[in-house]
Order: structure tokens, then C-alpha cells, then sequence
């Protein structure tokens, strides 16, 4: 464990999910933690929790992290750059632009703010969510605005390093622009898909596979929180969205006519560039082809994954990746292991030699 | 091992990853399988993984399965109807109605063929990616239209229970209606959007989390095949699309209005309805509630896996499901673990005391 920079207290408002685990997260390294919220049973248990202590007058916390939802953020932080003159204030919400025109319109004191947003989520909120390490790993977005001095700044960079995120710094713009693209606009295009599932027969949801829940799984997100985000960043989202829409209408007119020269062709092409904005995706599901996997069949009872794992390990070989398949009713499972494509073959001949059934 | 009821060999059409799948599968119940392709190479490599030996001249098979592409499936199974008089004849295409009515204009002897589509896939093809389990648990569509005697059709029940799948009944319009949504508008979606990738700067995919990984995953499918099924199935395909491209108007009507009267609920709303549609998905990530799920933080080294589902193991918890998450340059994963919700806390407990860093 590295010691931290930050030195006097981080005073965290809002102690939902994310404040919550940033509490968690900076406790973890030693640091003071201030928790503030609106509601007293959300501040119990996030103290509970051990993210921190409640707020007493008189604090005199180094740095302000205001963790609200994204239509109060501009007012909380405007609030909390008053209350506390020599603190450092950010925020986490996942739009930046509307919050800081907003700060910059009511003449808040912007040599104190920067606003931040860490890549970070689950699909279930509030504090009794949270986790020390949500953001281990994840990208964080500084949003700098040349009003911030470099050494008030860098008590950000530290609440960044010391929670294990990647620090990545765009302006407003750019950062609103890439939420809508690879946040935003998945969202809206996931819960239209799910919609469609409402009047349909059961006979037809029951068929549904893997596909179609990977497509609607954000779909089970919180429509307030996204009425709220997708208000605040109504532009660049509907930017997209009408790119999106104009591909569906030329989808639609293609489909309407099979049969025409092209139609097919063109129908062919939509499909093409799905493949190839597909593999510009980083990590392990998207253009990272640097693991290799292979399929083993579990009997459904306890301890056949234990001794799954084990056989895998003294094989010597690291799990970096894995997908357990399991069919309602089905009696075997599958477990799809992703490891470095240089142990594969062996790794395959020990499963085998152990009695595993490989299945691809 | 059940003893299969199917006595006479089995003929297969086309050796890619569901023909050779079928192969494999029956191969392990000890059922002679006949094998043919149009594809020497194919042919040689779903023999030599032990999917069935090659077709010989008088060959006389009990039942005939179709595994072609779509576009050519009616006129294969016109030729296998004509070349083996005596033989049940099934297909195993992602369409019915188009291969049914091809069939029936064409005279064909539908006393002697059903159509089935078994709802499993992957999304690498070929005989190399085949496996003797890919039916497992999953459901497999028979499409009977009331001209085969139910003695004959039989041998196709046998055929899908001896694979280990799940049989289910449909008229072919039922099964053309239910893949539109459940597979072939998914497909649409998720393609579309994962074209607006294309263009997008570096800085914005690099912020990409699981939620569009997983809304585009499906986008790296076939285009090719693809093709030939949406041109098949273009009418209930066409009837869905055209419901989500209304929604999508409306949606982007909403955003483009944000400030009028009554803007915000209609976003609301639409984002609900995919709440909605989201819980009427089977399975365990859809409306089954039957799990509870802890995270644990596991060190990205070999054997800790294997020692972590150990421990759960000794606690006498079976691991209904799993995910592991892993953002590349982290030094942990975290594993998602489900079980009953009633050993939970025991499990919790059990597993805090063994020394894991329980996350959530």
C-alpha cells in the first residue's frame, strides 16, 4: 500500500454508491473521511459501513468531492465552494458541460473546481452498494478548465491515484462527447430494445438467449438518474442518436426491399461496420485477442468449480478471464476459461488427462 | 446415459458448427452418424473431431439433418427428400416459414419433413468450434404443420432429447415472429449501434465500460449469414424495427424538448418500459430472482481462483452463477459470485473469516 498525498481531510457529499465507495476506498489508505448527505438513514449507513465520520462543525476538510445527482451537482458544489474557502472542490457527475457553464454562470469561484468522472458503476445503487476498489483499474476523467492552479489541482490526481483509477484528462466537450457515445447512447438504444419485450408472448421471450440479455442488460437502469443525465447532455446524445436513426432508416428501406439491386448488399454493409466499430473496443471482449479459452463442462453441484479451479492452477496456468454458461433446468454448466494462448494446449491436455470434458 | 430410441443412422447436411455439433453429440450416444458437405476440408475435419463418418453409396439413413445456410436449406432439403425416399427429413435453419413455403411450392413430400431450430449457437462457427454439449439445456423449436403422422415426426423428438435439449412447439409464423425479437432485431440494434464506433476518437472508446461491451458483442456475427436470415425473415423483422424506430422518434422528439411541458416524463417513461421489458427476459440474469450474489476481490495470480471456490465449496455453497471482471493493468478481479439467497451470509461470513476481501 503506497502512502498518500492527501494530507487533511476529503469531505464527501453525497454517500450513494459512489461517494460511499470513495469513502471506503480513501478510509482504506488512512485518509480522514467527512460524509455529508441529505438523507440522515443513507449517512447512517454509509458510516456504518466505515466510509467515514459525519460532518461536525468546524471541519476543515483539504478537498470537497460532491457525489449528488447530476441536476443538483452545479447548486452543491456552488454551496460547498462557499461554505469551505480554502477547500478544493470536484464532482463525479457523468455530464460536465451543463455542470460547469452552470458554476461559471453564477460566478462560483472556479480557481477552487475542477470536475471529475470516474468510469465507475453497478447496476445497483446507494451506499449498502459500495466498494473499496469500485474504481481499481477504471478510467477517471479530469475535466480541466485552465482556472486551477497545478498544485490545487494535484490533491485531485491524488484522490485518483489513491482510489487505483487511471487518470485521463479531456475538456468538457470531449468529455460529455465520449459519455454520449460509449454511455449515453448504448443506454437509450438498450432500454428501446428491452421495450419491444413488453407485449410480446411468452412463447417468444422464452427463447431468448444469451444475445438478446447481453443487448437490454443496462436496460434494468434507473430511469431517474437517466432522465437526469440524458437532460444534461441532450446535444451530443442526440448528435449520435440521429446518426443512429438515419442508419435504422436505411436499414428499414434496405429490408422493405430485398429484392432490389443492392438492397443486400447495403443490408450487408450496416452489418460490416458493426463488426468493425465492434473491434475498436478496448479490453478482453473487444480488440484484445490475447487470450485464448477454452470450454469445460461442470456437473451443477458444490465444489465441481473448486476442483475446476485447482486442476487449473496446478496446471500453472492463470485465469484471466471467465463465463460461466448455465441453462435453466440443465444439469451441466459450462465454464469458458480465458488464459495467456501459450499455456492453452497444455492447459487443455492436463483438463483432459484429469477427466474434464472440454467442449471447444 | 439414457439409450437413445433412434435406431437407423443418422444423415447430416452440412458439417459447420451445428451439423458437426449434432454429430458429436449423437456420436456420444452411440448412433451412427453419416456425414456430407459441400466442403471437402469441412467434411475431413468434423470426421477427423469424431462428428461421424463420411457418406458412402447405398447409405440408407432414418433421418436426414439439414445444417446449411438458410438461402440454400429448402432446395437441400428438396434434393434429401428425393435422394433417400424412405428417410424423415429436418433443417435446422434460423427461419421456417420461407424454407416451409419454398418446400410446399415446389411439391416437395412434406409427409416426410418438419423444420426444427435449435436455439443455441456460438459466436465462432465452423466443425472446429463444434461441441457435443451446444444443446444442452437449451431450447430446440420444432415447427410441425399437421402432414407428418406423429410416428414418423418421432424420430426428430428423439433426435432433440437425445441432445439434451428442450423441446418446444410452434406454428412457423410463431417462430418467425419470436427469433425477430428475441434474436434477429437484437442483432439489428446492436449493430447499429456499434457502428457509430467507427469514427469516434480514440479518447472516447478508451472510456468504453461493460455496458456497451455487452450491448455490441453480438455485433461481431456474421455479416454474411446474417444477411440471409434478415432477408428471409424480413417481415416480422421489418413489423419490430419499425416499433422501435417510432420509439426512437418519439425519444428523440423528447430530448430535442427537454424544456416543454411534459418532455422529461415521455423519457421517463420510455426508459421504464425498458425496465419492464427487461424483467420479462428468463433466466438468471432476467426475472429469476432466485440468487443472491457476492463480490469478491481476488489477486490476478494463479491459484486464487482456485482457492477462493475452494473455500466456498468447504462453506457447502454451490456457485449458481459467476462473473469475473477484470480491467486490464489491475492488479485484482473481482468474481461475482450467485448463490442460494439462503446460504448468503453464511458463505459471507465463512469466507471474511477465511481472509477474502469481500467487495459487495
Amino acid at each position: 500500500m503506497t502512502e498518500s498525498r492527501l494530507t487533511g481531510p476529503v469531505r464527501i457529499v453525497g454517500v450513494g454508491l459512489l461517494g460511499s465507495s470513495i469513502g471506503l476506498g480513501l478510509r482504506a489508505k488512512g485518509i480522514e473521511v467527512i460524509l455529508a448527505d441529505a438523507s440522515p438513514t443513507h449517512l447512517a449507513i454509509s458510516v456504518d459501513y466505515g466510509a467515514g465520520r459525519p460532518a461536525t462543525p468546524g471541519d476543515r476538510p483539504q478537498l470537497i468531492v460532491v457525489c449528488v445527482p447530476p441536476d443538483v451537482t452545479a447548486d452543491v458544489v456552488a454551496a460547498e465552494l462557499d461554505a469551505f474557502p480554502e477547500a478544493i472542490v470536484t464532482d463525479v457527475a457523468s455530464v460536465k458541460v451543463a455542470v460547469f457553464e452552470s458554476l461559471r454562470d453564477r460566478g462560483a469561484d472556479l480557481s477552487r473546481y475542477i470536475g471529475t468522472h470516474p468510469m465507475a458503476g453497478r447496476e445497483r445503487g446507494g451506499p449498502m452498494s459500495a466498494r473499496a476498489d469500485l474504481f481499481v483499474g477504471r478510467p477517471w476523467v479530469v475535466v480541466d478548465h485552465g482556472n486551477v492552479s497545478y498544485q490545487d489541482a494535484s490533491a485531485i490526481d491524488d484522490l485518483i491515484l489513491d482510489l487505483g483509477a487511471t487518470l485521463v484528462e479531456l475538456t468538457p466537450e470531449q468529455h460529455d462527447a465520449a459519455v454520449a457515445l460509449v454511455s449515453h447512447v448504448p443506454q437509450v438504444v438498450s432500454s428501446l430494445m428491452a421495450r419491444r419485450l413488453i407485449e410480446a408472448p411468452h412463447a417468444s421471450v422464452n427463447l431468448a438467449g444469451q444475445g438478446l440479455r447481453d443487448v437490454t442488460r443496462i436496460a434494468a437502469s434507473d430511469p431517474e438518474l437517466w432522465v437526469q443525465i440524458l437532460g444534461q447532455n441532450a446535444q451530443p446524445v442526440l448528435e449520435i442518436l440521429r446518426g443512429y436513426r438515419d442508419d435504422l432508416d436505411r436499414f428499414i428501406d434496405a429490408l422493405e426491399n430485398m429484392d432490389a439491386p443492392g438492397a443486400r448488399r447495403r443490408v450487408a454493409e450496416e452489418l460490416f461496420g458493426g463488426n468493425t466499430g465492434f473491434e475498436r473496443l478496448p479490453g478482453k471482449h473487444g480488440v484484445d485477442r490475447r487470450y485464448a479459452s477454452l470450454t469445460v463442462m461442470v456437473d451443477d453441484r458444490p465444489g465441481q468449480l473448486a476442483k475446476l479451479f485447482n486442476d487449473v492452477g496446478d496446471a500453472g496456468a492463470n485465469i484471466e478471464d471467465l463465463r460461466l454458461e448455465h441453462s435453466p433446468g440443465a444439469q451441466v454448466g459450462l465454464a469458458e476459461i480465458s488464459v495467456l494462448p501459450e499455456v492453452l494446449e497444455r492447459l487443455t491436455d492436463e483438463l483432459a488427462a484429469r477427466g474434464w470434458r472440454i467442449a471447444g
